[in-house]
C-alpha cells in the first residue's frame, strides 16, 4: 500500500466522523436510549481509542497515552486489553467532555501521521486501514444510533434537513427477476484491496439455479402486506419472529406512526410521510422472512446474493439474507486482540449484504458481511426476493 | 402569608437550584445511569413545570406556555395532566438544551412575578409554597443524583472540592441514651407554617417507654459489623433484605470501596479514605435493620422519632426508621393534580425522619416525613438506634 | 397445659390434614402452578418435619430420623438447620412417593406419641403446640392452594362438590356502620391460650374515633366498582397498585370469568355463576384499597380491627387492613430456628386480620396477625370498610 | 407402503413408549422442572393426540374424540388447531390422570386400527407414520427429560439401574482422522423410506477437503479441557458462549459433580463416577464449540457431517455441527397443521447430526437434522471434531 494513499485516506476518513457529528450540540452527543445504541462522543472516542491501542501504544517509540484510564471507558468488547466498561452505560460518559475528546482525536491524529512519517511496517499499514474501516462502521452506526435517539424525543428533532434515507426510490421501478443457473460460484474476498478476516477464505459454492429480484420491496408492496393481515396471522411467521412480535406488540416498520389516517415515519430530517414508492427500510429479519413467506418467495442466502450481486440494484439498503453469521471455510482468528473483532460472534446473527445509504462511500463491496440480531431494525436494512 | 416574604423566598430557592448546578457541564446535566436518578437539567425543567402547570396554566389570565410540548417531558408522575414521559429515557432529553431550559425558567420566573403582582388568592399562595418546597425536595435529589451518576465513572469527577456530606462529624462524641417516658405524644403538623399533606391530620399517639440514642451510627460502628461478618450471617436480617444483598452482592455501603486495603467512598469532592468517627452514610433499611438487630437494638418507629426529636442531634443523615409510610388518621387527598403528590406512593416503602447535610436550608422540620423503598441508598441515609 | 389435651389435640390436628387430603389423586398431591403455591404432599411432609426437627431430633432420646436427606426436601426457610430445597421445585418431589410420606407421617406420630408419654418438659409442649398451630397454618394454604393448581386447567377439576367458600352469605345482610369512640385499647395477646409470637407484647394504643362496617364488601358492591370503571382510573390506586393491575392486565378479581356474559368463579365446586349477595373474595390488598378509595371510604388499622372485633361479624374472609406487618414493641425473637417463623418477614406485607372460611376450627382469634404481599389474591381474602 | 407393516410398526412403536415409562409411578409421570422439559404423562398423551388429530378426526368416518378438551391440553404448538396450553404447566395437569391417559391411548389405538382396516389412502399412511416417527422422537424426550426431572432431587431417584448411556465406550479408542477430498456432496434425503420434510430437497453440495475424527471426544479429553482451565479463557468462547457460562456459572457439563475430590454424574442409573475413556455427553454448542477451538479444531459443518457419515462411527451422541438451523433449497411447508412440524422453528437453532443411545432403534438415518438451541444440554449430546 502506498504511504501517501494511506495518509489521505486517513485523513478523509477521519474528517469524516467530524463532518457527521457536526450538526449535534454537545448534548445530542451522549444519548443512549437502548443499550445497543452508542452516543456520538462515544463513537468518535471509541475509534480514536482504536488506533491508539492497535498502533500508537504498541508501534510508535516513546508514545505516552492521552490519558491512561480512557481505556476503560472506550474499550468497546476487546478483552485482551482489560475488562470493557459496562455498555449500558456509555451514555452517562459526560467526562471527558466533548471538547477533550476531540483533543484526544487531535492528539492521536498528530501521533498516527508521526508514525505514517517513520516507515510504518506492512502489518502497522494493514491494522491502520482496519482502523479506518473500522472507523467507517461507526459512521453508519453513529447516524443510525442519532436516528434512534432522536425518534424517541416528542419534539422530533431534526438532523439534517436533507436528511438521509428518507424515501429512496429505486433507480428503476420495474420489477424484474434476475436468472442465476445452476454452477459453481466463487465466494468471499481475495487481491490485494481491504477486506475483513470474515470474507477471507475464498471458496467454492455449488449452487442450484434460483431467481433474484432486481429490486428492492417498496413501501407499498409492505404496506398490502400490513393490510392484508399479515402480522396477525401466524403461519406467516418464524416461531421466535411470532413470540417477538407478540410480546412487543410489532404491527409496523419500526418509526412508522399513523398520524390522521396517514402513515409517517420519523426520518433524520423529521416527521414525514411515507412515499409508497420509495424503499421500504427499518425492519427486522423476522418480518422480511415473513413478508417473502406471504408473497410465496423467501429471502437469498448470501452466497446467492454474491453470485448475483453485478446483476441486482444494490446499496441502498441493508438485505437480510437467509444466511446465519458463520465461518468460511478456513476462517482463521488472529491471537492478538484484533482477533476479536469478528469471529467471537459468529452465533445467533443473520448475515445482510449490500450496503446502505448511510454507508460511507469506499466501504461496500459485494463480499461484505454485515451481520445482526434478527430482531433489529435499527439500521437501513430492507428485502430482497428470491424464489 | 405576606406576599413580599413569598416574593423572596420564590426568588431565593428559584436561584439556589441554578447556583447548585453551576459547577456541571451541560453534558453532565443529562446523566441518568439508573432508572431512579433524575438528571440535572430535568430537575431544572421539571420543577419549573411544576410552577407552570399548577399555577401559571389555570391562573395567570393570558398566559401562554412556554412550549407546549414540555407537558410530555417533564410531567414526572401526573396522570391527570396526561401520560409522563418514559422515566428511563429523562437522561436522553437532548433537546431542549440546557440553555433553553434555563430560558424556560427565566420565562416562567417572570410570570409568576406577574402573578404574585396580581393579588393571588390564597389558594395560589399555597400552591406556589408548595411548588417551592418541591423545588427543595428536588435540590436534595440534584445532588444526591448527581453523586450517583458520578461515581461510575472511572475518572472520579468532582462535583466540588469542598464536597457535601463527606466526612461529616456528631456534634458530641459520646454515645448517649435519651430515655423517654411512657405517655401520650402529639404526631403531626398544624399552624401556620407549610407543611405537606402527608403531615397533616395531627393526632395523638401513646408509646410505652424507651430508649434512643442521641447520636447517629459512625463508620467505625458500622465497620465493626462488616468486620464481625455481618454481611454473611442470615440472623441479622429481614428474608428479604437477606434476599436483596446476596442477588446483588452487596457486603458494604454504596461508594465503599477498599484501595490498597484501606476503606475509600466516592464523594462529591472524588474518592476520599473513610474517617472512623464520621457519620456512616448511603446504606439502605435492610442495613440499617441489620445493624441494629447486631447491635440487640432495633431501629426506632417515626412515632417515637417525633416524640424525641426535640432532644437528638438531628439534620445530618436520614434517618430510617422502623415505619411503613402510610396515611395519618384522617389524611385526605386533594381532588387536583397535587393529590397525587403524596398520598399514592404510600405502599412498600420505609418512613425515614430528620433531613440530611443536602437538604436546603429550612426545608427540615420535626413532623417531615421522607419515604423510600427499603432497597435505596442514594440518599444521604444513616442509622439512629432505639431500645 | 394438660398432657391428655395435648395428645387429643395433636391426634384431631394431625387427622384433619389427612381428611382434607382425602379427595386428592397422588397425582393431584404434587400440583405447584407457581412459586408461592405447595403441593399437598408437601404440606404433609413439611408439617410432620417440623415436628422431627424441632421436638424429636433434639428432645426424644434415641430417635433417629425416617430419612436423613427428608430436611433437604421439606424444610421451608430455617436457614438455622440448612440450605432449604429450592422452593419453585417443591412440585417436582415425586420421590419420596406419597406412600411414603403417609409412613412418615405414622413414624413420626408414633414418636410424638412417646415423647407425649415421657413426661415433656413446658418447652417441649409449648413447641408441640406450636406445631400443631403451624400445621393448621397450612392446612388453609393446602385448601387455597389445591385451589389455585385446579383452577389453570381447563377440564375445571373439581375437589368437593360441597365446596369451600362458594357463595358465603352474610349472616346479616343490612349494612351497618359501629362507631368506636376515641380512647385507648388493648392490642396483643396475654394470658394463657396458644398465641404466635408475633402477637406477644401485648401494649396500648391510643386510637381516634371511627367507623367500621359491621358487614364484609359483597360481591354485588364490588360489581357496582367493576362497571364504574373501577379498574380504569388511576385515581383510585395506589401508584404500586396501578402499575401491577396494568402490567398483569388486571380487570377483575381472581377466578372470575364472563361465560355467555355471566359472572362466574372457579371455585372448590367447579365453575359456579357469581352469587351478587355473597361475600367477594380472592382479591388483592391494592384492589381492597382502591375499591375503598372509590366508596369515600379506606381500609380500617389493624389495630382499629382489634378494637372493634367484638361488636363486627367476622371469620368468612381474611380483611385486608392498611397496616404495614411490623413488629409491636418489644416484640422478641426466639435464638432457636423456630426464631426464624415470623420475624423475618415483617417488610413489604400488610396485615390481614380475622379468619376464613377455610381456616381450621379453633385457630382464630382477635389477636391473629396474618400477613401477605399486597398482590397476593388466593387466599380467601375480603374487604371491610372504615372512615 | 405395505399395510400390514405399518401396523405392525404401529404396534411396536405405541408399546414401546408403555415400555418405557413402565418404570416410573404416577407421580413421577408428572415432573417438569423447567419449561423445555415435559412430564412423561404429557408424552404419552400428546403423542396420542396427534394421531386423534391429524387422522382420526378427519379421516375416520364417525369418529368421535375421546375428550373434546384434551385438545386444549395436549396440542404442543399447532396453531392451526387452537390456542396451545401454557408449556410451562405441563407438569401441573393431574387431571386426566394417568389411568384415563392410558385408556386415551387405548381408544385411539382401536380407532387407529380401525382405520388401518378401512383402506387408508396413501397420504393417511404417510401422516401415520409421521406420527409414529413424532412418537418416536418424543420417546428419546422422554428419557432425557426423566432424567434431567429427576437430577434435581437429593434423593438421586433411579430410573433403572442397567442405566441408558453411562459410561459408553467408543468402538475403537484409536483416534483417527478420516480425509475427505474436495468435490460434490449429495445431500438429504430421496428414496422410499420415511424423512422429515427438513430432509427433502435433495441438493448438490460443493465441499473443500477437510479431515474429520472417526471418534467422538472422550471424558478424559473434556477433562484436560476443564483442568487447562478452558472455562476460565475467553478467547476460546463465542461471545455469547462467554456470557451464558458466566451468568450462569457454568464450569462443566450438565450433571457432573464433584464428590470427595471426583468426578460423577448423575446418570439413568443414579449417581455413578465418571469413566474416563467414555464418550463425552451433556454439553452444549457453547461448550462444544470452545473445546474444539481449544484443540485448534472445529466443529464439522452437518454437510461435512453427511458426506463423512459412512467412513465414521456414529450414533452413540447428538453431534453438534456448525450449522444453523436452515432451509435446504426447495423447502415446502405443508398448508396443514403438519406444516408447523418443522420450518417455524428454522431461527436461533444449531443442527446436530447422528443419533444417541436414547434414540428408539429404527429412527435414524445419516440425513436427519436435530436441532436445539445452542445452551441446552440435556440431549445426550456430543463432540465431533474437524479441521
Amino acid at each position: 500500500m502506498n504511504i501517501n494513499d494511506l495518509v489521505d485516506h486517513y485523513k478523509s476518513v477521519r474528517n469524516y466522523s467530524l463532518k457527521l457529528t457536526k450538526p449535534l450540540s454537545s448534548e445530542d452527543h451522549n444519548l443512549q436510549p437502548e443499550t445497543f445504541v452508542s452516543p456520538a462522543k462515544w463513537h468518535l472516542a471509541h475509534t480514536t481509542w482504536f488506533f491508539e491501542e492497535m498502533l500508537l501504544k504498541p508501534g510508535l517509540k516513546g508514545y505516552k497515552e492521552f490519558n491512561s484510564l480512557f481505556v476503560k471507558l472506550f474499550n468497546s468488547y476487546y478483552q485482551t486489553v482489560g475488562k470493557p466498561f459496562n455498555r449500558a452505560q456509555r451514555g452517562n460518559i459526560s467526562r471527558p467532555s466533548l471538547e477533550e475528546v476531540l483533543q484526544y482525536r487531535t492528539f492521536v491524529d498528530e501521533h498516527m501521521l508521526k508514525l505514517f512519517n517513520s516507515s510504518p511496517t506492512n502489518e502497522q499499514k494493514e491494522l491502520a486501514e482496519l482502523g479506518l474501516n473500522h472507523e467507517q462502521q461507526h459512521q453508519e452506526l453513529l447516524l443510525t444510533d442519532i436516528k434512534f435517539a432522536f425518534s424517541i424525543n416528542p419534539l422530533n428533532p431534526i438532523y439534517s434537513i436533507n436528511g438521509i434515507g428518507i424515501n429512496v426510490i429505486q433507480p428503476s421501478t420495474s420489477n424484474e427477476w434476475i436468472d442465476i443457473e445452476e454452477g459453481m460460484h466463487t465466494i468471499g474476498h481475495s487481491g490485494n484491496g481491504f477486506c475483513f478476516d470474515n470474507e477471507l477464505g475464498q471458496h467454492q459454492v455449488f449452487l442450484p439455479s434460483f431467481k433474484i429480484s432486481k429490486q428492492l420491496v417498496a413501501n407499498e408492496e409492505y404496506l398490502a402486506f400490513i393490510e392484508d393481515g399479515g402480522y396477525k396471522d401466524f403461519k406467516f411467521w418464524l416461531d421466535d419472529g411470532w413470540t417477538w412480535i407478540n410480546e412487543n406488540s410489532i404491527e409496523w416498520p419500526l418509526y412508522w406512526e399513523k398520524i390522521d389516517g396517514n402513515w409517517h415515519s420519523y426520518t433524520l430530517a423529521g416527521m414525514k410521510p411515507i412515499e409508497p414508492k420509495a424503499i421500504l427500510t427499518h425492519i427486522s429479519y423476522y418480518e422480511a422472512n415473513a413478508f417473502a413467506a406471504w408473497k410465496g418467495c423467501r429471502l437469498p442466502t448470501e452466497f446467492e446474493w454474491e453470485a448475483a450481486a453485478s446483476k441486482i440494484n444494490w446499496g441502498k439498503r441493508w438485505e437480510w439474507t437467509n444466511s446465519a453469521y458463520l465461518p468460511y471455510p478456513g476462517f482463521e482468528i488472529s491471537p492478538n486482540a484484533v482477533g476479536e473483532y469478528n469471529g467471537k460472534f459468529m452465533s445467533n446473527q443473520m448475515v445482510l449484504r449490500g450496503s446502505s445509504i448511510a454507508t460511507p462511500n469506499g466501504h461496500s463491496r459485494k463480499t461484505y458481511r454485515n451481520f445482526f440480531q434478527p430482531t433489529l431494525r435499527w439500521q437501513f436494512n430492507g428485502i430482497r426476493l428470491a424464489k
